[in-house]
Parts: C-alpha cells; structure tokens; sequence
C-alpha cells in the first residue's frame, strides 16, 4: 500500500498533503485522535472503551465516528453514563447486563454459511462478561448461541450441550475460579476457542489469576487466551475468525 | 452424536462393546493412554510432548499412532533423544532449531485459497520459538511466511514486511522483552494475531513475564495470546484458523 | 491423658522422670531428635524425609526406629543414596520411581471392607508424584487403585475409568498444567478428594503454582490440597482416611 | 453406571430421552441450570454460594432445589438479602455471624458412633470462618464440637483443650496471620485435619497467603489445604470424612 | 564545600553554630523538618507532595517555603484540600486535571535555545497523569509541547507527529495497559526518554506493573523508567536535562 | 518450671486442680480466653488488637484484665469505637493520632540507667506509625525520644539529630517508599536497631512491600524487622530490649 | 524528514526505490536484519547483546556493521566467545569484567566542557554491572570518573567523595540488596541520577527486585531506573544527557 | 562527635586533613574501601561476606583488617575458597558447617552475668543456617546454648527443653517450611526473639517465602526478623542484645 501511495505522488495522482492523509488519517478532538483509518485497516470501526472517560467525552467521540457513517460500540459503560448519553442520542440501544451502549446499521456482511460463536460459561456469576462477549458479537455482525452455566463441577450439563459447541465455528469459553472449562471444551471440540478468565471467586483466586494461568497452561491444544474479564476481547477474537470461514 | 450412538446401540445396530468403544477409544500402554480418537475429536492425531518423557517412551507412543496411519509430531524433542529415536525410525526427519521431530504423510488437504499464516518475529534471539511455530504449521499442513527480527526498537524494518504480513490469513507474533510488537501489528492488520511471549531477556523480565502481561493487556483488539515460549500453541491455533479459512 | 499421668504421679505411680518421659519420649541423635512417641500419637511412626540428609544420617535415624520395631518409610530419596544405605540394609526395598525406600512388618492392620484408595493422575509426566503417593498409601497399609492418563484434554479416558474411581473410600488425584482433573472428579464422586498439584509444565506454569490456584479455587466441593509434588502428604491424608472407614 | 443404562436401553428398559435424562439431570432455570442430579452422585443437594446472586436468583434457584424434597444451605449471604429471602420464606433459618440460610428436614442420617468434628480456631478475629465451618457442618447433619481462641501465642490454651481435640473423628483448623495452629495441632493427632486459612492480618499477610503458604508446608503430616476464607469448603470435607467413619 | 566550610571554621570566619547551619540547614515545625537547602543543593525549592497531608500542614509547610523567596509546588492535591488552602492564599493556581497547586515567582531561567520537553502520552486514559507532567515541567520552568493519543494501537497517529517530539530535547512518555509506546519512541528519537508506566487498564495489568515491565524491559536503548502514575517523577528528571541543555 | 510444678504436686503442695491451673491459665470469655498469665510467662499483660473486634468485645476482654490489675493497651483503636468505650470507662486516655487507648497504674519499673529508645522517622506521613511505637514503648514503661522527618532525601537533617540517636539504648526507625533510612542509621550506632516499614507511598511501592524488601535486605548489621505498619510490634521489641539493659 | 523525502520523491530527486531505502534501510542477514539507519536516527550505530547469539552469528552483525565504518560494541559477551571472535578480529579489544568487546575509531565528538559521567556503585560485589557502565559509557565517547564501594552501611566513605560526584554532568548509580545509594546520591546533587539496581544479594532479594523497588520508590526527585543488572542502559542514557551539555 | 571535632579544628587540636580523616576514616584497596572506623561506630570490626568475592580479595581485605589488630570474620566461604586462604593463613579457623572462617584474639569482652544466647532450631535441614548463628556468635564473643530438631510437629520436644530456652537473655530461632516455631517461642519466653526464616522446603514453600510471611505475621509479640537463610544476621542482632545486657 505504502508504495502505491508513493507511486502516485510520484505520477502526481496525489499532492504530499494527499499522501500524509491516506498514510496517517484521523480526526483531533483535542483530547482524543479518533482513528477513522481503522475500519479500512482493520475491518472494524474504532470502538470506544467506556471506562474511564466521562459522558462528554463519550458523546464527543461517538459523534465523530457516527458522522462517518460507523457503526457505535461502547464498552464498559455503566447505567449512568449510558442513560446521560441516551437523552442526547435515543436512536443507541442499552443492554445493562453486558454495559454495552451500540448503535448499528442495516446489513453489513452476508452469511455465507450456517456458522456461529458458542458462547459458553462456567456459572450465573461469569455471565456479565460472558453477555459482554456475546453482545459485541452481535453488534459486530456474527450469530451467537449462548450455551451458560456448564462448568465442569456437574459436567453432565457440559454433555448435554456438547453437540451445540462442537458444531459451533469458533467458542468463546468464559470461566472464573479454578477455570477448567475451556480446557474441557478444547479436548472435545476441532475449532478454535478464545478463552476468557473472569475476576469470580475469592481467596487464593488472585482477583482472576488462577483463572488465567489455568487457561494458558491448558493441556488442550487449540485454546488461546485474552485478558481477564475481556469479554469483548473474547468475542472481537470470535467474530475475527467467524469472518473468514462463513462470510462474503 | 452421543445421541446417534445410543439410538444406534438401541437399534442393534451397535452392542454394547462398540458403543462404549465408540464413545472412549484409546490404547492403553501402562504408563501412557494412547488418544486415537483425537484425530476425529479434534481435527489432528494425538501430538506427543517430549519434554519429560524418555526416548523409550516416545518411541512406544509414537509407534501406536503410526500403526494406525497417522503423522507423528513430537515437540521438546532435544538433539541426544531425537538420535536415539531416529536409529529404530530413520524415516523421520528432526529439525534441530525447533526441537522437533517429525514423520508426514503425502497430501491430505486441499488448498482452496492463496492463505498462509505468517510467523513474525522481534529479535533473533526469539528464533527458536518462531521456529517451533513454523515447523509445526507446517507439518500440520499449512502454508507459512516467516517475517523475522522486526521488533520494535527499528520499526522500520518491520514496516518494509507490511504487506507481506497483512496479507496472511493469521498471524503468530512472537516477541521476548517488552512483547510491544503483538500490538503494533495487531494495529496493522485485519486478521487474527496469536501472540506467543518468549522467556528471552534478563532482570524484571521474569522468564517472559514481562512479555506475557504486555500482550495480554494489548490496547489493540483481535490479540489472543498462548503461554510462554509455547510456539507449538501458537502455531496449532493458527493452523485451525487457517482450515476454517483455506482448506477443503 | 496430661491429667492421668498428674494423677498417676501424685499417687506415686509414676516417678517425676517417667511423668517427664510419658509426655516428651524422644531419642537424641544429637543432629536429630527420634520422636519414638508419634505412633502412638498420630498412628504411624516417624517417616524420614530424605532430601537434604546424608546417607549417613539417614541410616542413623533408621536404625533408631527399626530398634523399637517400627516400620519404615523414607521418601524422596535418590537412587545414589538409596545404594549407600542398601549396602548395610539389603533388606530394604527400594522403588526409583517414587524414590522411596522402606520395610515392612508383617500384618498390621485388618481390613473390615473392601475399600481402596484411588490414585489418579493426569499425565505421564505426573507419574513420579502419582507413585509416590501409591508406595507411599502401599507402605502404610492401604490398599491400593492406580488410574493414571486419565487428564481433561481426552475425558472419555476418564469417563471410562470413572466406575473405578467412584467406588473408592477416597481419592488423590494428581495433576500439573491446569490442574483441572480434580474439580471434574470432585464433582462425579461423593468421597473426599485429596488434590496433589505437580510442578509439571512450563512458562507461566510457575513450578506448579497453576495447578495449585485451580485446586484451592475448584469449584467442586469436597477436595482438599496439599503442597506442590507432595505425593507422600497426599497419600498420608488418604491413608488417615481409609483407616477410619475401612480398618478395624 | 454408564454401563447399566446403556445395558438397559439396549433391552429396551429406557427410552433414549430417559437414557439422556439420567445420564444428565438438571433443570434450565435459564439464568440458571439446577444440578437435581448431585444428592446421588455426591451425597448432598446442591448448595447456593450466595455472593454475586441477587435475592430473586437465590429465591428461585432455593424453590427448584426445595421442589425436589431437598434441604437448602445458601452461604455468603449477607443480612439485606437473607431478610429479603426470608420476607417470602420465614421457615428459613438465618445465621448472621456465619452468613448462612438454610432449612432443613428431620433425621437423615444414623450416627453409628459417638464421632464428631472438632472446629478449631486460633483468635477472636477467625469467628467469622469458623462460624461459617460449624454451621454448614451441622446442617449436612455432622455433630460439632466448638474450641475458640486457642492460637499458639498462648499455646497453653490449646494444651487445656486437647483431648477434646483429640477424640474427634476429623478437625477442621481455622487461623488466619502466621497460620501455625495446624502444624501444631496436626502433630498432636492421629484424625485427619483439614486447615482453612483466613484473611485475618494486615501488612505482609496479603489477604491470608501468609496462612495459606504455612499450612501447605506445614512440617506435619495429615494436613491438607482449602482456599482462604473457605470455611464451608473445610466442612464439607470434614462432613464427607465424618459420614465415612460414623453414619449409617 | 565542607572542606571549604571547614577552612572557614579554621580561619575564624564561621562559628561552628554557623557552621553546623550551613552544613545542616532546615525548619523545624515539629511535624516535618522543612529542607530550605535543598535550592542550593539540587537546583529546585522543596517539593510538596500532597497526599496524606492535611490542609493545615500543608499551609504550614508552604508558608515556611515562601517566606524565604521561593516558588511553590503542591503535587497530588485533590480539589477540597485546594480550595482549602485557596481561601487563605488565593495568590495559588490550582490546575484540577493535573491536581497541582502551584505559585510561580517571574523570570527565574534564560533559556539559552529553542529546546523543548515533548510530553506524549499513549491514550486519553493516561491524560492525568500526562498533565501532572506536563504541569510540572512548566512550573519548574521548561518549555512543554503536548502530544496525546498516540498510542501503538493506531501507529500513524504518532509517525503523524514524530517530527515534534524528534526535535524535543527530552521526552517524557506516558503510557498503560502494554506500555508499548516509549519503546516505539525509543527506537526512533536520540535523545534521552523518561517512561511513566500508568495504572490504567484491568485484569492482568495489576495496577500498572503490566506497563512498568514493559518499560524496564524495553528493547530499545536511551529509555529510563519511574515508578507507576508518577508524571511528576518523570517531569522532574526532564526539566533537570532539559537545565543542562537549554538553560544559562 | 514444669519441674517444679510437678515437685509440688508430688508432694502434695499442689494439687491436680492448681497444677493444671498453674500451667494453663486463663480466663473464657466464650467468644475469648483471656491470657492472664502472659505476665509471668512474658513480662507484659495481654494487649488488646482492636481492629476486628467490637467497642463491647474490648470493654469485655478489658475489664477482665483490668480485675487482675493489670495495665491495658488496645491498638488500632479507632476514634469511634474508642469513645464509645471512653463512655464507660472515663479514666482510660485515647491518642488519636497513635490510635490507642490506655490505662497505666503507677511505677512499676525501676530506671537503672538514663537509657532511652529512639523513634526515628523518615517523613510526616510516617507519623502514625511512629506515634503508634511511641505511645506503646511510654506505656509500657520506657522513656522515649522522637527524632521525626529525617528521610534520605535530606540526609543533613539526620546527621543533625545523629549523636540523640546514637545515645540510645535501642532505636525503631519507621520508614516507608524505599525504606532506606534504617541501612543508613544501622550503619552509624553501635545499639539495635528495629526496622518498621510502613505502606506510605503508591504505585510500585506495593502496600510496603518495597520497604519491607530494603529492610530485611539491608547491608548495614544489627536490624532486624517486624511486619508492615507494625509500629506497636517495633515498640514492644525494644521494650524488651531496654528492660534488659536498663531496668532493674 | 518524511515529509522532506515525500517531496524529493515528488519532484523526481529521488526514485521510489531510493525512498522506500531511506525510510527504511538495513542489511539482511537471513538470521538478522542490521539496522544500519540507527546511527542517524539516535546517535550511535547498532550495538550487539551477545547473550543467546553464537560467535558465528556475532562476528558476521560485527562485520557487517564495520563494513560500513561504524565502531563496534558488543556486551555481555563471555571470555569463551570473545577469544573465538578475537582469534578473527584480533584489533578488538576484551574487557573482561565488563564483558565486553569493543573497537573505537578516532575522535569523534568534541568535548565543550570539563564535564563528566560519575559511575558510583555500593558494593564490590557490583563491580561487574559497575564496570559493563564505566566501558559502555568510555567507547561511546564520554569521560568517567569511577567512584567505588561508596553504600550507605559506612556512609563516610560517599561523603568523602561527595564533590566528586556532585560536579559530574550526570551519574549511574549501580546498587544491590536494598539498593539505598541512589536515593541517598539523589538528595545530595542537582543534576540527573541514573539508578541501575543489581541482583546482587539472597533471600527475599529476589534477584534484585529489592534494589528494583527501592529505586523505583525512591523519596529524592531527579532518580529515573533501568532493568536489574543493566550497567549497559544505565550507561547508555546517561552518554546520551552528557552529549546534550557536553558536546558539540 | 561532630561538635567536638569541629570544636578542636577551631581550637587548633586538629589539623582540617585530621579531621576529616576522624569523620571518614577507611583504607582504599582499590576494589574496594575497608572501613577501619566501624568497630569505633559499631562495636565490631567490619566482617566480610565471602560470597562473590575471590579468595585473593578476600585475603587482601583481611590483611588490611588484621593489621589494625582487630579480628576476623568471613561468612558464606566455601570449603575450596576456604582452603586457598589457608594455605597462606594457617592461623585461620574454618568451620565447614557454618561455612565460616575466622581468627580471634583473647578476652576482649568481660562478662558480668550468666546471659547466654539461644539458637533454637526446628529441623535437621536447618542445621547450617543453625550453625552460621551460632559460630558468629561465638566469634563476636558471647555465650551460646544449642537447642535443635525441635520443630513444631513433635512439640513435646520443645516443651522438654523449654526451660533452657526461656532462661536465655535472648533467642535466635530458626526455621524453614511453615516457619511455626517462633510465634510458638515468643508466646512462651520474656526475652527478644530474633526469627531467622530458611529456605528449606519444596513446592509452594518459594525459596523461604512461606516461612519469611509466617514470621512477620506472628500472632506472639517480641519476635522480630532477619533475611531468609540470613544466621550471621540473626546472631549479630542477638550479640548486640547480649552486650547491653551482660557485659561490661
């Protein structure tokens, strides 16, 4: 790409200012460089985590990259900052479980195939980040199936909905505490699994670090591992791969 | 397909024997419980750890998985084991930079598309994992570029491979010390990234530590990160992404 | 029991020296104190722990509590020293591979059921700590079921074992990586299990640390742990157990 | 087991959905899948760990389990919620000092022997804990003996008190800062022990790794280990051992 | 110097009271010892750092400075202790964002070139810290060019501004989560850079440790690193290169 | 001792009733079992850890110490807790910024020399630290000097006050951030020297840590450690300490 | 300098291959890529870390790097390798406490003032990470003053080299164990300290974390810290402040 | 001190050149600065630690040492770099077990009581770190009682010899694995309890950690800490104790 562009400025196709925008484009907030390049180059636009940034902020931002015709996606947004951004913007929907604020256009992508993400969780407190992983997956265009609360403790239930994981494209598996599941699900399914570790637990739990080091030290081949209670990590990985096998 | 096997065994068409045999299938050496069915579980026959386990051992194991006309991988595979292997079995050949030793059939699978996986690398010393990573994708039957010594520190360089880099299915980033390149690329790409910390590097670095949060706390999306210095993890989730996309 | 012996003393059963001696026996070895009393306060008598000691003081200790005809039980102890202390005692047994050496009287316990302990494990690499733990259970006259190879990347090899493992009086389930073999059996069985972490694996592994916070942290009730690699202490807490149920 | 059902189907004795249903029993709450299947496999009902469960959860994850016939135990359970539950359920028992609800039915179980278990703990500060411990153990139908206050600063505490620690079946020994009353009290005995670690300390206890790490090297035999804080976890355990040695 | 106070001593031209003053000169306010040598001695008045410190104390401590000519720097000021102090001495600017209560004397340095700091922070996260920086650096007396939101997550954004912080004489680089960036700046200026690791981000970025490994293990060269969220740290050390630099 | 007792009770002096009582005294509370006989065994009465316990728990356990009469000191003592004990029991003093409550009787130690304990302190927001050593050491009886603020970063200040200390009998030199200041006093006074790290300080101090890692570290002789923030632990040490020296 | 080749490109000065060479130019070895920009980019050629790569591979960076008239500066390179390269390139010259190999063409930089590097370290024990400082600092062109053993156990001996010290231009201080001296240096000059800590040390040393933190937590301003052990960083920065005051 | 000397430099006494020598008096061998001053400051000669030093630094700082007339002490001296100094120095005493080696003069200290030290330790393993305490403790010149093997696990054997340990003037504890033995040590003696942490032990014992955390966090009051493995510093805390308490 680089030496496209270099070649045009070369022929004159482009002028030098021409050249440094499509090499480094993005729109200055002042606070913020909203990075209007990203869709191109990644496929996705930019997603705004949530934490840490005030409603303002938040609105600023998202306004930016709505003028561009994008999609919105906030992450990390609490009941407050979401209902202080909706009185401005009604048109954005809020789901409180996942704190996930999004608005989205018609028809992106076509579904070439049958394929979907497996969400999958250990048990009802993972399910906040395991809806985390879920919504983003919808919002960025997959098909999700949500199979909760079959960790290995009563792994009958893990059995039972065996068939719906293993025909699924790619699993997202969520779990917290000791964080068997996905090493579990990977010695039984041939597709990849993005595994999620979640803060659940207490004492020796280390605020999810047995969780995590689990996960990466799994026996099972096949599994890889984002950040601790990186729901949108999780699923963002998911709809990466659901790409490439099942859409135009 | 639990269920089939059950209505199977209920139309006669399996005993009892078979169904059990069907649902648990493996080879019992004493010391070790050859997996056949991992072939059909997970999409490649049972991949053999050499780390820990004597040449005698590998040997056994690895004979059982032949005799039923599968490949043979075996990683951690150092110098003085790979020998003593290879005078019972010279068919197999051992890469030494990797620590892998192998035995592969002809053509099993059909490429459907141009896709490869790049392995990319930040420091030469990072080699024996890149290494790892490669050899093993492909044995297990995936095209690969390598893209190596691009770290950080000389940005420039890894700019120059760009393209090649972006163009690839799935990329395997490996990188010791800080681990900032997972970021960079992941920033540059549209493609699923695997980042694979290494152990190298001294002080604060922790045996790869250091590498592994860095990557795990990437503030680029579409990171998913194996354990340290595990190229093998690395390379086995890029190859699975790789059928998805690729292959027939 | 303090009280008995008071009484005694003041009745003048007892003399001030063998009120002393009721409460503290022990022989002085000058570099050790031979603690003669544990049998009859713990059940069994002294076990020698022989990392870190000379053949020589080995041997010493040994005899001591041969001399009061105690059995005996050393562990971690290396093939070479093993050798020093077989040359004066050939009639000690030695196994290399829970690197225990000891001898047995004959008919201790009686046995009033048919219970076993089950020793499962997960790998071939968790072999050493699993026999260990097996000699070890053997030795203090428990009987004994080896379930080796059995780990979550392949649980029909499991699932298959299970009727085995269930009927138990209690389990010690030995496992490295993820640790996750003893939350799935905790959750399948309704005896105690007794969770052994080994140091086996690599990178964030930690020298065993992983399997460890999944054991403390399993969401299955009813497992306990013990230190990394201690196969002996697992099989201690197994042995205490079957005596209570099963021995007379 | 696996073996009989198939056995049965096989005669036509069970359809495949009853085959299915009692290889794999529980019931979809949705939010929720309620393990009806645990009583049989483990001896007890399922129990609601409270924290991180809204009082509507807990309500109707308590009526499905109660449906069936069971006993309820909910731990963790802060006074808001408990009066929440209660408002709707007044039969239930609230504990606050060890955060427990629960209801139970008449005589389960037939003690056989005198047997009961010994909680021990070592201050003031460990109540909690040890509450926690004697409570879930005399609601799964254990006999429990209560010994306070008996830390090893002041370890004639724990002389006066031995041989009421001594005659149990099984103890369970709470301690929090150096962790020590387990060492002590596991050479004093010749019953199993299970040490539970609390949080109680400040500065370089780090939130009970202090305790945890003594009692996992603890220089005893007959100790093992559960999570930090986990009093219930060390009941369990000891109710398990308990019904091995004393019930019908 | 003290062979020179010495001599003086000698000679007559001290007493040794004055002596011991300008050897040891501070203010005694019972609760702290105010350090005016310290202008002489390192180059700037005492710096206070404001947490912990009550708005009494500070006022005291203040005032001691000021009443001896020199300029005043309060660090980590939250807004209600500001405007505490603020009611009495109203002279004081208070800058929120950087949470800096400061008053600043006229012309104090000639600066003798054109030279800068470039303060250059990764996201809009890292914005506190970043302004406490940038902040202090101005006070102290240096020219400051901001430059915020370049983070390695979208790499244009900072080769877009890489000529102003090329020609800076020291950079300051603020940065969370992986703490890429000053490496990527590292390798591309040749002057010296200051790296401030942030606590920004969750799950294994435990608290800023994550970015502070990253920055120590940092494969480029010229990179100094300070403690976790300490902009002032990494102002201080800029302002002193940029007085060997720039100033007369 | 125990000797001796048992004499007695042989000869009938004691009988089994005092024995006992002589050598495990103390009095239940039920929720407590107060130590009376610390005194004897230790030199000091018990002392109250106030953190944890209620105001009626510590006026309970109090009043049975002060019936004995014995001093009281209760530590970590809130200002509202310790006012609603203050309500009952006027005649205690509270220091708040120590956090203690106490009682003292009249002289009982008996000065054989001008002997004092230096508290030293490295900055003001060590101060609650140090008063909590002050306060204990007067309390328990010994004379006190405090030497405060005289951190490495200003070491003239230390020198200053360096013959006060170096007079003393014992020091406790309180310091938190890097914890340097007791290398450096160790390696000017011939006497002990008690190191108490304190939690003051942020980012990668850790809670102390950092402090508590420079101390036991330290490459001065002659200083040993207690715990994080363990003002009263430092004090009662050098208590020790100067009764053997000074006290008749 | 982008911009400026973006416009020689366009008016035809430059072809496109000429520009992409200029944006990114460095030798490929296969095994490595040379970055041959970095001289113009940051002031100094590559330099080579010798850990991990062979005497072949070392030799064949160095002459590459030669070829191009640059000097040459290998760290961390032990007598072994260094004799194997010498055997080839006998102009070299060995250090061998520092380790490293070196060769220096003729004057370089001019020096513009009297101003030099202070290289102060604690210990003798850290005399090797002093001297890799004092080398790498000498061959990149600054003048050093060593000033040795100085640690505050017998602080007498910094104070006696204290003007030494404060009229360099900048310091490394090199400090292991508690790693104190930089702070303690830090409080007593006015110009940049680089502080580098050294796993010099045992027990809960941690391999030169508790030099880490201290130096990191340091209470004096002006201290900024590399990696544990890395006299050559330390060196490197501190080369890069002396060229900005010193240099022309 | 300092006053006096600057009050003799005044008066003409003291030369400027004597002076400073009176406050920075120390021998420069180059390598490294011997501290003659230290026994004035100190109370003991300078002491040297063997590790990391050659056998010909270590003879070279000796000689400077011993011409001054003072004694000598070298700790963690291995048998080879022992014997190297012997060859030259026949004079010198080495002690295998303690790793010491030493030359004393006569009758330095009188002794005005019966005090002795106490070196208790809790296991045979412990026996080295035992002995460096206690042969530093005889050089430097005090009276010493062993007391070993009497770990927590077998009590009685403690209780048996409690007697010698609580006539003590001061105790040096030391144990490894769960570190237990101090708190129940300092529950039971008036005197200081030095606590010296080993690193004896395996698994989640972490090199001394575990027993390091039990030792700070003692539930008994009295005790405080060295570094792991650290008995030259355990006994040079209590020789210091043992001086103000019973010599003259």
């Amino acid at each position: 790409m680089m030496e496209e562009i270099l070649k045009q400025l070369q022929n004159g196709t482009l002028s030098v200012a021409e050249a440094k925008d499509q090499l480094a484009p993005y729109e200055n907030l002042g606070f913020a460089k909203v990075d209007h390049h990203r869709k191109k180059r990644q496929g996705f636009p930019e997603i705004i985590y949530g934490e840490g940034k005030s409603a303002e902020q938040i609105t600023a931002i998202m306004e930016a990259i709505k003028a561009k015709g994008n999609d919105i996606l906030v992450t990390r947004m609490n009941q407050e900052k979401a209902e202080a951004v909706l009185k401005q913007h009604p048109e954005l929907i809020y789901n409180d479980v996942a704190q996930i604020l999004y608005w989205k256009q018609q028809t992106e992508t076509v579904q070439k195939t049958n394929g979907y993400i497996a969400i999958v969780c250990a048990g009802t407190s993972d399910l906040r980040v395991a809806e985390e992983a879920a919504v983003t997956a919808e919002v960025l265009g997959s098909k999700v199936h949500r199979i909760y609360d079959v960790g290995v403790a009563g792994i009958h239930r893990l059995f039972d909905n065996l068939e719906e994981i293993q025909q699924a494209t790619v699993s997202v598996v969520v779990a917290g505490m000791e964080g068997a599941l996905p090493s579990v699900v990977g010695g039984l399914v041939s597709h990849p699994v993005i595994a999620v570790p979640t803060s659940v637990g207490y004492g020796a739990n280390f605020g999810g670090i047995s969780a995590l080091l689990s996960m990466l030290n799994s026996c099972a081949s096949g599994i890889s591992v984002v950040n601790i209670d990186n729901g949108f990590g999780g699923a963002y990985n998911a709809v990466v791969i659901d790409r490439l096998a099942n859409k135009e």
